[in-house]
């Protein structure tokens, strides 16, 4: 801790898509960052609330009944059990701001759903 | 929540210096935005790690045993307990995460303590 965390850099370390990589720790939740391109699954987060920060690219996070579109240095905040889903047409680079031990499908089966989240 | 929060439109919104508005709840904690200029006083938070975001300009956080030096697009994370001190010479805006209801000089006396901080 104590030393800067530069965000392109660490984005460089790594290529897989859906495979967020922990880059912070702070009062018991992770700072993660993660490339996405595509469409994730449907699921929710059944404890955790989770802020989606987009570095790159563009997201949608769809939800049950609206979409909401997220560019380079704009925000979401999905609060817990909602059900939403990630999808991106060009691909996007996000940083992710949720509790420690979030299960990225929250539960949900799917052959996007990665290895154990790792430092970088 | 669930509404797109797009960053430098918020900071358009505001002036003033070491006055942290925020612009999202989570998890227990607060995502807030500040603009900074000069220096602020050394302080420590004793229950909160706290997380510092650049977006504009560059900002030095002293530390009584070393300095970490952020431009836009670099982080750094301050544990509780740490004496810091915010300095910029250019002038800065940053993202900060903390948990709701942290001190913004962790109780250090100052006329650069804010008044009690608002939602944007």
């Amino acid at each position: 801790m104590m030393e800067t965390i530069n965000l392109r850099d660490k984005l460089a370390t790594f290529d897989e898509t859906w495979a967020p990589k922990i880059i912070g720790a702070l009062n018991g939740q992770h700072v993660k960052l993660a490339k996405l391109e595509g469409e994730f699954v449907w699921h929710a987060h059944e404890h955790e609330d989770e802020l989606f920060l987009v570095i790159d690219g563009e997201l949608t996070l769809e939800f049950r009944d609206r979409e909401v579109h997220l560019a380079a240095g704009e925000l979401c905040i999905v609060p817990r059990g909602v059900e939403h889903r990630p999808v991106t047409s060009t691909g996007a680079s996000i940083l992710l701001f949720e509790p420690e031990g979030t299960a990225q499908t929250g539960g949900v089966e799917s052959e996007l759903l990665a290895d154990e989240q790792h430092w970088i």
